[in-house]
């Protein structure tokens, strides 16, 4: 007969019968096809009730411990031995590396926004008008695609700011660009190829590697992609940046830009993505046109997200697709689920649909502009030991030191004085053509003026200019 | 010299100025090289100011129709004819096929919750809190890992709830377990297997499939996933459901799991990924214990979401990585960015420490399990014509129709009558075995008692039992 002592800590009475069975099936001390006491008996020994004892016994037939054959009784299943070695070590993990170093004062980072002004108070009302118990969709699985009225409202946004053309149906909701492209990779098969101008936004490159999928970096000049090296490729679909390449901030001139269109309208196989990703923010007068507004043969796969244009933390991105895409994409997409809940979409419909999101980006434009404007006059100053470039727009520009300092230095001698500037090489698929050697980005979207002027500062002690 | 009759509808002057000359080169008007007037002598024709003009020559620089020569003026560039053929046909673009039938009266998904007792004020308070202007990290890009606050509250809701034991930097945040599956992929390489239980969750199978993977099916028997058809492989991961087998409700027994345990601490290469994906959803006693907790060996991948347990808009995964795979992942990480965004994160951390979780999950366990037995009972009254299978446990049930009338048919005559039950045979990977002819899930979770009713009293109409 089984004997226990009850501990009573926090543990109910069929808890502690329970686990000490368990133990004793696990320790070999109650052999395979032992009959356990019968259920009355084992409560009349304990002095508990015949229930404390049905519940042991049945968390121990519902974890396979024992077996209850009907009218014979509670028999022990036969278990292996649970083999192990050594125990892993998991103390010896280490944490992910925090990338932001406390010693950092100013932070010119590219990717960063202006949080001051961020409209707290129209996203707490689209909240509360949006989170409500009438609202029967928002707990459910959002659509695959994505949420309706967020892609209704994104057909007028692009049309009205991109000129893009297109139907609610041939918009896809992803989390982040990076989740865009790994939708087209399903879309698109392992059997075809990307291009990447390069240097390129690293992340994009590296998750199509990771596809499986062959992968081609092409050079750019000072118009954007080359259309040479294309020349001999077709299957391809063709990553640019046409608005403001990433990181050079270059824009592609016409010219180049109907080139690219007619090569991609040469086979039915070759697409252009043209990720749109920081086209709200142009500081002359009018935006550039999208590249897939000038498109009349519908070679154009539109990417954009909302990173610069609301925050960084908000991990939606949009992806139009043409006709043909679209097709397969139908076909494959009962094997995806949507990656964005339904609140958040819901919110970024609406912040969209009542103009909020068209008000903020032209206060923001005007905010940016006037940040580099700064940023340009403090480093115009210096115009004898630097070259600028990058056009205007986006959040950041490019400084190239005259006086032959390795880009290596340039970052580390501003570390040490708690200035983070952005190394240009980490933005090359292989290795830095020596043209752009020497050459840092300077972000400036979360930047002070007093910050941009103290890095600056800072930065010409570091490099001795 | 240009002559043009403004038309002052909406456009600015500058807009017009530079719509006009665009399209006098785009038209080839204006020809390659070709010297636009000064913009003095074209703002006195027009009777337009100087700035104007200077607007409109900037646009059509910055677009590369034109080029200004210092000294010398602006002249027109070289520009391709754009190639193209018949338009797109856009218009044809069919809109994704709507799943939910408007002709559906009573929905028996086993995915869908009970959206009455959702915890809207509790997620209210915790929006006001959490959304602030004094969190600077809110409008931050999430770390690539996940939110350190949701991670730090899984590590002890883990712990308590599920045995599972790690630290929070063995925690990755996805979105959605497909999500999770893409990363782990990326861990895992191309060059390694998985295998999956049959029959399965299908998108899971499907990602890892369109990821290039090798992927082995391997049929479950009444204890769970069969270990003899393991015996030759290595270098794979293998994926079960083992506290409620999906679809098939099975609950792994403790002889399997120890089978499985040690079978995958044959090599360096084999990992169980246990995708734990319903467990809060046990209805007796004690939920069982989860493969991680009793895996000394370090090779249990554990995967939860919170689909079920607070609603399936939410797309936020979780995964916990043993160290060897942690390992990789810090090295590869710097690929990937974060797919939910922060404020989500936030809201979800904040909602487990706080302790709402844990008593919504208590709450609805007890809903679901007076839910489900109300259906058995219901469905008891019926057992000589089915047979009901599925554990104690989760969101649905199994029937089989003992009278031979085939899924297809069940299914369609049930929607005829406006009941939409779900066939098994689409969770099989290749083709449905005998035995499990004549069988759909029943999902109860959004169901009110009087819809369980009137539900099965129309599926016997519609099975004429």
């Amino acid at each position: 007969m089984i004997t226990i002592h009850f501990k009573n800590q926090g543990q109910s009475l069929y808890e502690e019968i329970y686990e000490f069975i368990k133990n004793e099936i696990r320790l070999g001390n109650l052999k395979f096809n032992e009959k356990l006491p019968s259920k009355r008996g084992l409560a009349a020994h304990l002095a508990v009730s015949v229930n404390t004892i049905d519940s042991a016994y049945g968390q121990l037939v519902a974890e396979g411990y024992v077996k209850a054959i009907p009218k014979k009784g509670f028999f022990v299943c036969q278990i292996d031995a649970y083999l192990h070695g050594d125990e892993p070590i998991a103390a010896d993990v280490k944490p992910l590396k925090i990338k932001e170093n406390k010693k950092i004062k100013i932070d010119f980072s590219p990717n960063a926004i202006e949080r001051n002004l961020f409209p707290y108070d129209t996203f707490r009302k689209i909240f509360k008008s949006t989170f409500n118990e009438y609202d029967l969709n928002l707990l459910k699985k959002p659509p695959i695609q994505g949420d309706l009225d967020l892609r209704k409202s994104l057909v007028k946004l692009l049309y009205r700011s991109r000129g893009v053309t297109c139907f609610e149906d041939q918009i896809i909701i992803g989390a982040g660009t990076d989740n865009l492209l790994q939708i087209l990779g399903l879309i698109w098969g392992r059997d075809k190829g990307f291009v990447f101008e390069n240097p390129v936004y690293l992340k994009a490159y590296k998750i199509v590697e990771n596809m499986g999928n062959k992968v081609i970096p092409i050079d750019i000049d000072k118009k954007g992609i080359r259309i040479e090296p294309l020349k001999n490729l077709s299957n391809i679909a063709i990553y640019v940046t046409p608005s403001h390449q990433f990181p050079l901030g270059i824009s592609m001139p016409i010219d180049r830009r109907i080139k690219l269109l007619n090569f991609s309208n040469k086979d039915e196989a070759t697409y252009i993505i043209e990720d749109d990703y920081d086209s709200e923010f142009r500081y002359n007068e009018k935006p550039l046109p999208s590249l897939q507004s000038i498109d009349k043969n519908g070679r154009v796969i539109y990417i954009g997200t909302f990173s610069k244009s609301i925050a960084p933390s908000i991990r939606i991105s949009y992806m139009v697709l043409p006709e043909p895409l679209l097709k397969i994409y139908l076909e494959i997409c009962d094997e995806i689920s949507s990656p964005v809940s339904s609140l958040e979409q819901k919110m970024i419909a609406e912040f969209i649909a009542s103009g909020h999101f068209e008000k903020h980006v032209n206060k923001m434009r005007k905010v940016y502009k006037e940040k580099r404007m700064f940023l340009m006059d403090t480093l115009n100053q210096l115009k004898e030991k630097i070259a600028v470039t990058g056009e205007n727009a986006g959040h950041h520009l490019l400084v190239q030191l005259k006086t032959g300092m390795t880009e290596e230095d340039m970052c580390e001698r501003a570390l040490k004085l708690g200035v983070k500037v952005y190394p240009i090489s980490t933005y090359f698929i292989n290795g830095v053509p020596e043209k752009y050697e020497s050459m840092v980005l300077l972000g400036y979207g979360s930047l002070a003026y007093e910050e941009i002027d103290e890095g600056i500062s800072i930065l010409k002690k570091a490099w001795g200019i």
